[in-house]
């Protein structure tokens, strides 16, 4: 039974590839699994019919049969357990694979998305100059310690897994800022994980519907 | 084998059980299973040899043979994968449950989070006032939905899981600002989970760690 997920009618991002449907989108293009996709306004996510498949009316969600799942993270776990090619197979590895899913989402993530809410939230703010070296910093350390554990290693953990796309979707939300360039090794790395033939499949179909909305709309 | 964990000396929150050892001494003690503890300065986790097993330099880590993991959501889920009694056996249940982890981690501890860091250390900033109700006010939207979500259940999917664990220890860290107590089925779920022998015995566990290392001091 072919997956439906959920993404953004005209995404906020204008089709930058940083909502969350995108490292859904990924992980089904690196396992070769077909899916549907049903777009939803911001009006219908936070209608109930939405909020029954994601309580805290967001997108993606994902069904498949009898499942509804929410979570980006969750999803892609689901999708990586059930095909091959996003996690290794044996226990331990696995586990490590695993860990830098969480890494990407949790330790990285944090100040990350704490830098880019105060840049749209809190541009306008008396405070704003002052307080954003300090969201910068915090960002600059968590890059500093996941560029001294890659070095020059081409993934985290031997071959590609589901940690290195969550870690690559999660970086690449800080692009255009210039931070991630301030480490060559983990520009390298963002870049190879968006040379990936399933990651450009996956950006060019995200960046499609948006092309779409703005056509709509003109 | 038993696995060994990581935990601070002396814990900065001075044994309230907010620190990451405490989903992960839970975890452990849900499923009975023994443990070894491993106490670290703040200087040692910076120092090489704990950065080897967390580029990040912070609790917790898992070691079980040649196993080496950081991430409390990783350790709680490897833990929870190898024994019974933190997640179904059947696999679109279990699935849901590993979504709660990561609703837990992500959806709900980013807000909490960033209202604490804020509480903790810009509380002496001009803006600090202004900030505040801001902060509170994303972290009250997320109590609400989930709130909405719980309903009158016991627990987030039927029987208690992995995902309960660590959403219990997500809204733990509002204790004393009175932000789950806007929402009594939270404020119950919270209790709830509190009320669990295993929790009680990994808090005691923790408890005493904090209160040796005062003694040390005195």
């Amino acid at each position: 039974m072919i997956p439906i997920i959920t993404a953004f009618e005209a995404s906020p991002d204008r089709g930058r590839g940083l909502a969350r449907d995108m490292p859904v989108r990924w992980a089904l293009e690196e396992v070769g699994q077909p899916y549907d996709v049903r777009l939803v306004s911001f009006a219908r996510m936070k209608e109930p019919a939405h909020r029954a498949l994601n309580p805290f009316g967001q997108i993606p969600t994902y069904e498949q049969g009898d499942l509804g799942l929410f979570e980006s993270g969750a999803i892609v776990l689901r999708i990586a357990e059930r095909n091959a090619g996003l996690l290794p197979d044996e226990g331990d590895a696995r586990s490590r694979a695993i860990m830098w899913m969480f890494a990407a989402l949790t330790t990285m993530q944090a100040p990350i998305v704490e830098f880019g809410m105060a840049a749209i939230f809190e541009r306008d703010k008396p405070w704003y100059e002052e307080r954003l070296p300090m969201l910068r910093d915090r960002v600059r350390v968590r890059l500093g310690e996941l560029s001294e554990r890659l070095s020059d290693a081409e993934w985290l953990e031997g071959a590609f897994s589901a940690g290195d796309l969550l870690m690559v979707t999660v970086l690449r939300r800080l692009g255009g800022t210039g931070a991630v360039e301030e480490f060559p090794n983990l520009a390298a790395y963002t870049a190879r994980g968006g040379a990936r033939p399933a990651y450009k499949r996956a950006f060019e179909d995200q960046l499609a519907v948006f092309k779409a909305s703005q056509e709509q709309q003109a």
